[in-house]
């Protein structure tokens, strides 16, 4: 099997799914050996695999793994299969791309009826290895059309992670700043933590250092004071789910990013593949938003808990921002400029 | 001696300064016991002791305390005494209300030159106790201006930690909160966790809950998903420094949540007493900003790192919150308005 990329790999045999789990991260370089849809799922519930386009590649991958393991026999093969891609759904419901993977895994299936389960399996096999390539060459072309923005000295504000290891290479969001550094060019970054599960402390600065980026990470609330200070030029982010309108779904904080961004005058630019837009949705108001739980805020990561027992949290993991926020949104087809309604439209003619 | 307060207190003899230790809880209530100025010092630099208007408080018992180990011969008392004023002003640079409660100590020393030591002692024990008596005095005020603003039903929300514990009694930010809830009004408050140290989740959740106010804990980068929401009707912060043209120095993001207040349309107000307004400072441009040791962001709290050996952090404590994102500034004689250059000029008339 060809794939590329090391943190979502099939095992030699294929019957394995292997991952880098993301949750012991920067410290601990661990992978997690996945063949059952239990654990597949828990992958994504627990964020040991996380970032829109990450969680696609897996689910295709996923679905791979566990169609070797259903019937030989079609009608009861098909049944399983949609059983299972509708239990992966569940699995967290606020990115579009986990649905349209597994739909596309489904499309495979049904458009090849006639095939016995033999030789549907390896269509299953190249459907997946699609996904992920498209990926690689989306990331590429978004990164190379974010890095059509920047000047030399320029400097970019990001939150959350959207690098190499919730993509496939590159990233989106800090993509351009990957691809920047391996042509020599010489830009900044800045990494909110992102609280509560501080994957820009653990992920963005750890890949954006490993790159060879000259990033600072900062608290989520230190994106005011640097703003302020015209230390930033760009914020650049990535997206789970985009509206036809433009609103877009992203980590929970990216909504006060963008405010300050308009407040402070800094452009803020959402970094996508065209399979994180959703034109089934009209606004954010249609985004279901992810609620997590209260222990996340309380007591993760710490050595002891930070608040006491009994005081209520809230733990949304996504916020939408509003589409009149977005300077831009950078899609491996170029950058759609207001009003969405029309630019987003426009890219699936 | 008087005193009534449990978190600064002196011992029974006078000899010693006690207080709660504020880095352990909320899970653990533990007091230091302090009798030399390099404790004192440590004290408020580690944040034992915090809250612009509790290190006055502190500031002012602990030259109590300290001025009976010194020389009895006067003219190295006076000498004795403004050496150690000035190492503990040292200690942190951006509330104004350290080197205020210090002056005002070092006042009655000057105004009382004929004095014994012996006799001055008193005085200096009753200086300190009038600090403290005043700030009590005038947390009770603030909150009743801030309550009046408050109906039935109302949410607040405050990030950072200006409660009790900041001050006196009842605080200035949450006074109002606290206050309500003795007199059986029903408010909310939303409690931001402020990173990196969680005084938020540390100790206003802490305080709130323990005073039966209905407070929601958060992280930061939330404020702006519950403001979209409609779910406050108020923030309330509160200053370590308020410049004369009303820009508001208090803990770093403060000045996030007024730009989010602002774009939401949430009235954004500061408490403080007058002895947070400094006359002498024209413009926020004009307070200088302490920067903390990038470990609080990297590991401070965590089992381990949350962020790789070699990426920088950038760790302001405070930010600046322009005047023109303030709807009012809450002090002990009445709620002061824009323009702020005017309004708090006449507090001192």
């Amino acid at each position: 099997m060809k794939n590329t990329v090391d943190h979502i790999r099939l095992s030699a045999d294929g019957k394995k799914l292997i991952i880098l789990d993301q949750r012991r991260l920067p410290l601990h370089r661990e992978y997690l050996v996945l063949s059952t849809a239990e654990s597949m799922y828990d992958a994504i519930k627990t964020l040991a695999v996380r970032g829109a386009p990450a969680i696609g590649i897996f689910a295709g991958f996923a679905m791979y793994v566990l169609s070797q393991q259903m019937s030989r026999v079609r009608g009861e093969f098909d049944a399983q299969f949609a059983r299972t891609a509708a239990y992966l759904n569940g699995s967290r419901p606020t990115a579009v791309n986990l649905s349209w993977a597994l739909g596309r895994m489904e499309r495979v299936v049904k458009d090849n009826a006639a095939l016995r389960v033999e030789e549907l399996i390896p269509l299953l096999a190249a459907q997946a290895q699609a996904i992920l390539d498209e990926d690689i060459a989306m990331c590429r072309a978004i990164s190379e059309y974010g890095l059509s923005l920047l000047k030399e000295g320029d400097a970019v504000l990001t939150h959350c992670n959207a690098g190499p290891i919730a993509t496939s290479r590159y990233g989106t969001a800090i993509g351009p700043l990957i691809l920047g550094a391996e042509q020599g060019r010489k830009m900044k970054a800045f990494a909110d933590e992102t609280r509560p599960l501080l994957q820009g402390a653990r992920l963005t600065s750890w890949e954006l250092h490993n790159a060879g980026v000259d990033v600072t990470l900062i608290c989520d609330n230190m994106a005011s004071i640097v703003m302020k200070q015209g230390w930033v030029q760009y914020c650049f982010v990535g997206c789970d789910r985009v509206a036809a309108n433009g609103d877009t779904a992203n980590k929970i904080g990216t909504s006060g990013v963008a405010v300050l961004a308009k407040h402070y005058g800094v452009p803020f630019y959402v970094l996508g593949p065209t399979s994180t837009i959703d034109l089934g949705c009209a606004t954010g108001d249609d985004i279901r938003i992810e609620l997590r739980d209260s222990d996340e805020i309380r007591e993760k990561w710490y050595s002891e808990a930070m608040a006491p027992e009994g005081v209520k949290c809230y733990n949304p993991a996504f916020d939408v921002t509003d589409h009149d926020l977005i300077a831009g949104i950078i899609t491996e087809k170029g950058i759609c400029r207001p009003p969405y309604t029309e630019s987003l439209k426009k890219l699936f003619e």
